[in-house]
């Protein structure tokens, strides 16, 4: 039996406690919803302000090169690199994730000329099935795109898959891959292995040098809380930098861009997948956000995210037994960050416990998800929402037609 | 001879003249560079920290729905659609010019299937030039883009031209094109008509609907003030919109973006051309931006943005009579709102300008551009722009080598 004195115990122990102030939070409100959309922290309110009154506002068009503009996707991109292992001047930050998906699809099956399968996750984010479908059909050769069971993906691998793309952290279940061992099986067939990590970077530690992966993707907004559809980051292991070509050449990525050439020449390194020059004020956001980074570790992050995680099942196993299907494995080395629930009336439910003040969200048919973000979520929090769900679920409030008709978003 | 009190009397009676507060501009510093950068509006400032301290902070995901940000493209778009002269429910804000004109370029291409070659100007952006090349790659048969030089485009149009892609108002000269009477001459060899008007938004009246243009793209950080790297906008016309293929698409485009279906179906409208969300806080730089054409119409602006170019010329042609080549055209119906003035020493005119608080660029080889935004420009900032003008000639301090050494932008 856990009680929430014990939970009191584990924040007043907990090392990451003080960093729950760098962010804006409604007090009595329990937000599980960091892996859809993280809170603003205020170093990303300072920076923005600071980018808004003084380097747009004094430096105007001069801040290009006296503020840096020109190498805020690159050095952002440095500091996304440790999060996800990878290696200076192999991350970039620009756009969103689908733009630099189609960038990455795109170069990556120009690798791979004579092959004509990309193969991906039925179960993956859906946008993520489209832009690997509209790639393909604009390879310039046929090009199959096969949408699988990722439990047969050994069957599937032979010599004709150029590229493989999966998410590492699935978006319902909250299952993560294991990243090493398929980019080995993707890579002994010779294809090229691009991972989504939508759900991954600042939720998971990360490898990606360890586990040679050739490309990855992932968003600014979820755990790395840079804001509502933040600029996303690309990675590029340094030896396909040379001969990954950008499909959509813009401006900046070009070698001398200020030489006005009429020839697309690509500058060297990730500088080259720059297309235009994204938003500096929301570049700042994310900037502002990363900052959280320099005072813990991802793997200080992961113990926590697993001890909140675990907390959030045992209670929900101790006091609701038998109400929800955990579909999140209970296997640590298969959880992301998120503990994901399935209920009939699951849409009901996450409406009812907003208005109770506990945030999750709700994917369709019938899982409700709660997202565990160490950076601001306390022991007590997850104690608390608990209790909030045992009320909500014995009350039977979520049959209510305020909580249970439709609207677009949760 | 003008007089410096007669461009004070111009000032006293312009009607424009309070808009001047609503923008942060540096004492004695004149901006003659709002063609490459606009500068902040206090409403800028004022939006985007409510996006975040009250959307954002307090919203958090709730916002997509109760903050309206799912619909802010297209609410944005129809802020834009007057300042062009569409009709509601025509241009969409997002991204950034180079992938705007991507999605473009590449659903133009299928709407003409038998045809093979692009048009575009030799004096085109450079980077238009890219993204129409790397589309045009990807068309799926083969396709030649040529980039003439426009004056030729009568003996270059034939029934094999599937579009034509120019900039209505030239970066470099300043050189406004005849809309309607090129995009006539388009549809009679029935190609398709594609605008940039990076430099025409904001900056001149625009008649999309009157001129019969097909499709065009603008940016938002230079008349229109939204910030470096702003969201950029399109316009699709409404008969295009329910056959024009977005080639890039994504979560956000889709008819049902909670049904999470694996198949992509386009949204109507020119919701079908969102691929992910943009940034809300970048949008919401721009949002506040365009608040000042609340309380101004473009006829306005045009009309003291002649002045101000009229008066600039006459001075310069009076003070330093022969010492630039005035490339702009004298013709008012041939000038969009900048002037652009051709010396051998021109970097570094440009750079002892900047230093003398005259804020304009350079654009190689040899051209001085200065551009003049009647929101926040006086009459007298015009007069004492050609004061310094004169002095950094007359003293030559522009062959300093201080001023002559290259960065990378002015």
């Amino acid at each position: 039996m856990i009680l929430r004195d014990d939970c009191s115990a584990l924040d007043a122990s907990d090392e990451l406690s003080s960093l729950r102030s760098g962010f804006r939070l409604t007090d009595g409100e329990i937000y599980l919803d960091g892996n859809s959309l993280g809170p603003v922290s205020e170093a990303t309110s300072r920076r923005v302000n600071e980018v808004i009154d003084t380097e747009w506002a004094r430096g105007l068009v001069r801040s290009w090169n006296s503020a840096g503009w020109m190498a805020e996707p690159t050095r952002l991109g440095d500091r996304v690199a440790p999060l996800i292992g990878a290696q200076p001047g192999e991350v970039l930050v620009a756009d969103t994730l689908t733009f630099l998906l189609a960038k990455l699809i795109g170069g990556a099956l120009e690798l791979r000329p004579d092959r004509h399968i990309v193969i991906t996750d039925v179960a993956n984010f859906h946008s993520d099935i489209y832009i690997v479908e509209a790639m393909a059909a604009r390879a310039g050769r046929p090009m199959t795109v096969k949408a699988i069971d990722r439990t047969t993906l050994d069957q599937e691998l032979n010599d004709d898959v150029a590229l493989v793309l999966l998410t590492q952290v699935d978006f319902r279940t909250g299952e993560m891959l294991d990243m090493k061992s398929i980019t080995q099986k993707v890579h002994a067939v010779g294809a090229l292995m691009l991972w989504d990590f939508a759900h991954s970077a600042g939720a998971v530690p990360l490898d990606v040098t360890g586990c040679d992966v050739d490309f990855a993707a992932g968003c600014g907004y979820k755990y790395l809380n840079g804001g509502p559809g933040s600029p996303a980051f690309i990675y590029v292991r340094t030896k396909w930098q040379s001969v990954l070509q950008n499909p959509l050449p813009g401006w900046l990525g070009h070698a001398r861009p200020f030489d006005f050439e009429l020839k697309y020449e690509p500058a060297k390194g990730m500088q080259a997948f720059v297309t235009s020059s994204p938003s500096m004020i929301a570049l700042a956001a994310l900037d502002g956000a990363l900052d959280v980074w320099d005072h813990v570790t991802m793997e200080q992050v992961r113990a926590k995210s697993l001890a909140l995680t675990d907390l959030f099942i045992d209670l929900i196993e101790d006091r609701l037994p038998g109400v929800f299907e955990i579909v999140t494995p209970r296997e640590h080395e298969k959880r992301g960050s998120q503990v994901a629930l399935r209920h009939i009336e699951g849409y009901g439910i996450v409406q009812a416990l907003i208005e109770r003040g506990v945030v999750g969200d709700f994917r369709d048919p019938d899982i409700c998800r709660f997202g565990f973000t160490p950076l601001y979520l306390r022991y007590i929090d997850v104690y608390d929402a608990v209790e909030r769900i045992v009320e909500v679920m014995n009350s039977e409030m979520y049959r209510d037609p305020r909580f249970t008709v439709r609207n677009a978003v949760t």
